[in-house]
């Protein structure tokens, strides 16, 4: 065959041609060239009546040849395309030969009956463990309330971009509520967390020449893209491993620009970075650091900023919303935070919240913030009214905190495995992609409940796991119900509990012996306050940060 | 001061180390030498304390070179670091200086006195002739009550992404009608459609090995940066330009994956692409065509489909939205559509259609889809009611299109200059950035009306604009005041009038004499049309295409 493919090359003025260049050798070298020479109207009419062995197809090469190439341009009308659906189609079928490929399902969560859904039917109820609404905001009366009020005042959409019609006082407001909430100078709104982290940190990378960016491994896909669009130079440093972080920043002199990205809450383990000494060594060896808090707003700190704020929790609790501690405090110290407006705030959108200076840079140069539709009125409303209210309800964490303790104590009790960790997170380790959409799917089926399973590229193999999200609404009867329905599955599907890990040396910490567990960011003494020891100062936007995101103030 | 540079480099270990590898000496090569030296602890003292013309600092460097290397690191903590805060400076001070800083206008549209806006005071009002709700379905009374109704049921919030808790009827529903809408098997909703064209591109650069991808030079920034993501060859052709785009795909073997990218209506100039011409090219070199139809849906076609649909006016018009033509149209050419939720259709998001293998690829591979939190279902909701109710309201869009001309028909009487084009959007040419942004400001200020200047990079230096998008909403009482208070700023700022540009030898067709006007989109006959004359098999989404988006029928 190879001899035919040799003859092909020979007869062929385009083959010739193609194979001059470094590209077409590179393409040729996976492709069939008999099949390829069989399709060709000069060589493949001279191969089907000639014996392929034999070297005299010349006088079709010759016409071929007194043609020249204006021939080839019109012959390439008769031969074939790219096959670009057989390429879907083998794609698809990779992921379902690995079991990577989903199937979604049709959950329409119900507002009044929290934590309910229907399924395709009305009748077919299911209670969901596993949505990111964290604070049950989305079904928040006051929050519908304001959002229906604004579209029957401003309507359904903004109209336009936010510099063609499409800035309003919703969005000033908005990121005026945000850059309070994270004591910043600013914030920008994004049509998504996805698409601030991508926008920023690519900016970044394309604006600040030789940016080194160190990134935790286990950040999100959106900040792995984000850093990948940035191309430059970057480092993966392992999850939360300071010591590694460090020598890797030890690599460069202290003046080569660098940003450390990372995560306070990683959603799928529930495991959290020490914010602090990140930012000490980002002032050490001059980084800037990029803190995404999109599993922490909301959930973390006196007024809901996050892990940042939970930090320094006492001191934000006294000071309120709108003024700043006596100290430097860790929220101080990150320059970027980003959050969603999808989870604990109950609608859509994203944002970063960072100077006056940094977030009219991204404002002015980030084409995925400057090419599109802003956000509808009614969502910023929304959002705007969710911040303002959790951030009053302490109420609203301490029970989501209460609720995720009970759960991870039955589970305990159950000898069924969490993943250990110091969040609100619940990670019931599987281990195995399809007993995991299995345990999923009986829970489901037998049990009413909808938890989904968490499979590979999510989270690695081997570590697949159903992720429990427990929120206020989940109550002690309904846990017990959801321990019941796992312990079931559990016995079911033969899935491993926490003796069979240990027996086998343990993951993750789950059935490690010399693991040693992490304190709750949340201690008893904050469990125990009450929404009254909120600082009252809590009730208007640092009204003068409403200009920066119209570009009259930075 | 090269020698000092050389006598820099001699004394460092830091620097002796860097410049062995070959980024650090493309680092070094912009560098100022003797200022990075006079920062170094070792050297900078050294400096100081010696004349530099001498080249004798070799105790510090012997020094230097004893303490090794674990001694550079610390000594990189006194070292400054990078200077973030200034390179954000001096970028936006660049865009001061160019006149591309933007300031953005505070601009609330009014549901209820459509096409009015109030400013910053409720009392400020303004008309706002610039927004890209134009078919004034955000104000649409169904559409804000479907919206209502649906987040008192389902809540303010999708809560997660599709794959975990955000996959719902109004998901399916929605992606059922878009697909319907485009006559295509499938399709995939977004967060924006800046998200679905640099999804789309991105994944097929990425996954399709050596595809080259042929792109408009006026596409849209989303398809410009997913085209940069796709990371593959790219060649851009000249706006519209078929002879151009042939000599591209011409350069490839047919067997090469190609990809061409366009827009159907380009928004910033009107101009129009010839679709079924592009597909021809596309079917002979084996091109897989993606086009961008954000701009045109809702405005274009019987039911609103956009210019490829409008191609076939008559066949879809008797075939209805349900069943297909009996021959095979341009809509049917087009591999991919992507259009937006933003505009026409009076919400937020962004969309593709295409074949089911494909939509089911995309689900299946795009990070961008993945990784998001999913619409409200209250928008989803909304935009699927708007895309029905426009579709068989044939009287809206034939209102746009008389509207676009009586303004279009003003101005020609004024002899101002309008950039000629056979759509619905009416670029007046004012070609100078200051005065563009003047003119804008003093319809403002004078005349309560809104008009965005349109400036670089948004447009090419030169060919500054005021971009006037005319809707329903815009009578000819409204049209009247528009044309009175655009002659006033133009004669107030004395503008170049039409005839002024035919001295100057005219630009993009203004006062070029031998410019050959194209028809309008819009024949009499079709304007002429009556609702009634669409045919009534309009009233069901396809059903069977709700299964594809949840991976069961792909």
């Amino acid at each position: 065959m190879e001899a035919i493919a040799h003859q092909s090359v020979k007869l062929c003025p385009f083959m010739r041609q193609t194979i001059s260049s470094a590209q077409g050798v590179k393409q040729l070298r996976s492709a069939n060239l008999p099949a390829m020479a069989k399709k060709c109207p000069v060589v493949g009419h001279a191969m089907q009546k000639r014996d392929y062995a034999t070297a005299s197809a010349a006088p079709a090469a010759a016409t071929a040849s007194k043609l020249g190439a204006e021939t080839v341009a019109n012959h390439a009308t008769q031969e074939s395309s790219f096959d670009f659906d057989g390429l879907f189609e083998r794609d698809i079928e990779k992921k379902r030969l690995d079991k990577s490929y989903r199937f979604f399902n049709n959950i329409n969560r119900l507002a009044r009956e929290f934590p309910m859904a229907h399924r395709q039917t009305e009748e077919e109820k299911v209670t969901v463990w596993c949505s990111n609404d964290y604070l049950a905001l989305s079904k928040n009366q006051q929050v519908v309330d304001v959002m229906k009020k604004t579209m029957d005042k401003y309507g359904a959409g903004a109209g336009g971009t936010r510099n063609i019609a499409g800035h309003n006082q919703h969005t000033m407001r908005l990121e005026a509520e945000i850059a309070a909430l994270h004591k910043k100078e600013g914030a920008l709104v994004f049509s998504s967390c996805y698409m601030a982290n991508d926008a920023v940190l690519s900016l970044l990378g394309q604006k600040v020449k030789d940016l080194v960016i160190f990134s935790d491994e286990l950040n999100h896909a959106s900040m792995i893209v984000g850093i990948k669009h940035a191309n430059t130079t970057k480092h993966i440093f392992k999850h939360n491993d300071l010591q590694h972080l460090e020598e890797l920043l030890q690599m460069y002199p202290k003046s080569t620009p660098k940003l450390i990205a990372f995560e306070s809450v990683y959603s799928m383990s529930g495991s959290v970075s020490e914010i602090n000494k990140i930012c000490d060594l980002a002032e050490k060896y001059g980084a800037l650091t990029f803190l995404d808090e999109v599993h922490a707003v909301g959930l973390y700190g006196p007024h809901g900023a996050g892990v940042a704020e939970h930090c320094d929790f006492e001191a934000h609790r006294l000071s309120g919303i709108s003024s700043v501690p006596n100290k430097r405090t860790v929220m101080d110290r990150v320059d970027m935070i980003t959050g969603t407006l999808g989870k604990s705030f109950g609608t859509v959108g994203g944002y970063v919240a960072a100077s006056s200076k940094l977030i009219d840079w991204c404002r002015s140069y980030a084409p995925g913030f400057i090419f599109t539709t802003t956000l509808p009125p009614a969502v910023m409303a929304g959002a705007a009214e969710a911040i303002r209210y959790q951030r009053r309800h302490l109420d609203l964490r301490q029970q989501q905190q209460r609720h995720t303790s009970y759960v991870k104590q039955g589970f305990e009790e159950l000898g069924i495995p969490v993943i250990p960790n110091p969040s609100h997170i619940v990670p019931v380790l599987v281990g195995n992609a399809d007993l995991a959409k299995q345990a999923s799917d009986l829970l489901m089926e037998d049990h009413r409940i909808y938890v989904q399973a968490i499979n590979f590229p999510t989270v690695a193999r081997g570590t697949e796991r159903l992720r429990i999200t427990p929120t206020p609404g989940h109550t002690d009867d309904l846990s017990d119900i959801l321990l019941d329905a796992v312990d079931d599955v559990f016995n079911q599907l033969q899935l491993p509990r926490v003796r069979d890990w240990e027996n086998q040396g343990g993951i993750l910490g789950v059935g490690q012996k010399d693991f040693v567990e992490e304190a709750n960011l949340w201690t008893e003494q904050q469990l125990q306050l009450t929404n009254d020891s909120l600082n009252p100062n809590v009730l208007d936007p640092v009204l003068q940060q409403l200009e920066v995101s119209s570009g009259i103030k930075a």
